[in-house]
């Protein structure tokens, strides 16, 4: 049995990337699928494809048109949902994938800092299981193959 | 024909109050649900109901199980959503609710700040509707019911 | 028992005020829901709300943001959909709504002439019940309620 | 990941084909299905299979429902649905296949030229994202396997 | 509370009628629907409204389509479906509508003689609920009201 | 706003009664539904139903039936399912019924004592809110009713 | 790509057989499933697994049990369901399987001789494809996979 | 074909490894998933993951999320299910699993000691088989494949 994994969050730092080779490690056979990594390119995306556009906001709404077919390609594909949460970020877009896929039956695990429990708590209330660390996040997947 | 919207957002002022009136004075068939607006009983009710908890953060978990519970009783009645979001707060829970509708087949109307593009450029582009203001919000409802 | 009617479809005529009276005539317990009939008003109504427009193409993505809420807030509302294709106008809207309807498990009842049956065919065999006149479509509704 | 995508619109050119060059230049795990593109053989099926029917509309009955059954299996297979509108055919059944699509909850990429922005203009709004030619559309999956 | 009901089965004489005359000497808030229960009318409805057919078989069809739109509608309708079979008529329509009724999750009762077991037998284990007669359907709706 | 409440659990003493009482006391527009509370005649409505069974295994079945078809009628009627655990029964059907709530989506409530904690550990993780009085649970439904 | 196709239907001759060399012989990458086509084993398998049952009806009950456990977890594996009805047996578990496949939204291809048009009539009106014979399901199916 | 089943119920013996040898000694492609089978692991997994909780509630809320998490993942990926009860244990959550497995509309295999008939009989009447030995549910799987 192979699982496919969404990462959902931020894409200003390699979080991603310490995830898989944690992954790895342990020889788990978790696939892992997220958002455009590269932020300029996420963020341009839409001009890229489209060609110019009027202003900021229409820039970023053509962005967004092909960031979000990816997330819901992708999303529609995953097993399990694991959604980042950071103290820098407005991360409104990982709050609503998170909300998606609870909505969706997507098992959820939450990863955020504690000290970031009270603008959290209804995503940390709504998410299976809520960590702290990325160590913690694979431990739980881990544990859904181990055997004793 | 009547219309139940759920009312997603921040609930640190009276926009649900001032909708309320937007719709009153144009005799819109509508019946607004929304979370517990009194701020510090919605941090509250967790422990007004299951007594003191050992920490902050299990205060949190607490209040959030009965805010959820009654967003999601809510959201099920809802014939459709409007999520509100500000300069000001995190509102992470606004989006999860957004994303949740999303994903549910609720039709969605986003009221958001023109500035606040940028971070809110996924759950415009997954909204049916994004506007700036209460009363184009309630534009976009009256226009349901209008036939000319 | 009552039924919800959304009538998809042309809004250059006032084929939807025939099947109103029709229904009126037989005394049918039958509540008809439907797109913005103003013509002017459906092509204006993104502008309306939400200001001018950088061009045509962004006036109609607005608009359609508008008309498409409508349009998903009263199909959910729908316990059948009729459809109407007739000679003059594209009318793709009027088959993507017939499209979803039929998809969303709603029952579908498509009116056009005989004469159109080759571009309509796919259309045609998607439909619960194909007729060709108001009239007809109004007797199939009626034909749920007689008993004898 | 592999992803299948299916290709509705008119069988009148070869733009299927370009399609599918496309994805293969840039090596892209496409699976491409679509409608039966010869023609005449479309149009003639029903009677292939069933016999010689009574007259035109009883011919294209049968047709359609080889052909929807064809869409029907093929679009439950589909990660990923592509719609192309042109100039010059009705193409109801491409609208009608978008607007089941986005009611299944498939991602939906539609290409259609600008200058059909009015009649398109609620399809647009329904489809995750819009472009102009094919080669944007492999773009836009492209985009969801690149990770930098 | 109140409930709707479906029933699904032959039309050749007038069991709903004696369901209904129990119910209401229970005085039990059920509302029953069911098909068109004039025979000749339920075959000839398709010619009714469509016209003269070219032979029995597109009849029939045409019938059939009428037909299957009321059921569909009002099985959509219903609380609970209860299908009758008996000794005479093959119903084959009404075993179609209690396989739909269970993967659609509606709650079934079957009534049927017990000397039919074997050719009901995979019904019977699909059914909720399976009774004899009449009065033992109406005694399990009863039962769903009653409070000791 | 009404809401349907659901109550799963045991029928040995009237548990249901008091929660009503304290519903009313509040005023709150709740309806309570639930299994039949009269104990022989729910193990006994089998043999009430369909005559004398053949051994106590198959009265079971033949009782569970009919409790089943109550339940499921009821279930799907219900806006949110309060599940009610003990020290004395084995109520496993209660654990049934809360896990079917939450597979619909439907927003569960469990009460139960704090010293059961170890074998409802997996029931308290799946519902929405968790607490340990009849109380307690009026006072989360009337939470989803208030202002301030 | 490969389909999964479900065969329901009568067990007391071998069809399903033919179905397979036809397909075998174009090559087509279809695998078929299908309910026990050993007749006296179906009818004993409830007895076979569960040791002797009181009376008929029981036994009866016992086996249907084990072929719809077997039906419900092949029919969830199938792309498309075929269903066969001809002039000998009453094969109400077919209809009910076709009503359920429609209501599943599996596509349903029906095979039945002409001259069953009157009581097969509401299974024609759901079924995607009606044919009369095996070949023609067959080329339905070839159909789907060809591209000139 | 391969199926994907789910093995829910206790953990204090071993009856997992014999429906494997069981499975494997008639060479059925059956994949056995399950809980963690390792019981004081399955206790602790909360704690060994998120450190050391206030009491032993939140030891076992802790525990629980990781072990439902690990349940929801494996019983979306599950074809069919088995629940086995016995004399012994509470197994709340084996019959939280049933109800849920059941409204999921995953096919659902019972297996309990005849003597068990009362306190099971909703859990029975709720499954699509019964049984009474692990052997007996092997040959329920076993008789999914065979073809005479």
């Amino acid at each position: 049995m192979e699982l496919n994994v969404y990462l959902a969050g931020q894409i200003h730092d390699n979080w991603r990337e310490e995830l898989r080779q944690l992954a790895d490690e342990e020889q788990l056979p978790l696939y892992f699928f997220g958002p455009m990594e590269n932020h300029s390119r996420s963020d341009n995306i839409g001009e890229e494809i489209l060609g110019k556009q009027y202003d900021a906001v229409l820039k970023d709404e053509a962005a967004s048109s092909f960031n979000n077919l990816r997330t819901e390609i992708l999303m529609q594909k995953a097993d399990v949902v694991i959604a980042l949460f950071g103290e820098i970020y407005k991360q409104w877009n990982t709050a609503m994938d998170a909300g998606a896929a609870a909505a969706m039956g997507k098992p959820l695990i939450l990863i955020r800092p504690a000290d970031l429990h009270h603008p959290t708590k209804e995503l940390v209330n709504k998410a299976n299981v809520v960590v702290e660390t990325k160590e913690q996040a694979i431990q739980a997947l881990s544990y859904v193959f181990e055997t004793d």
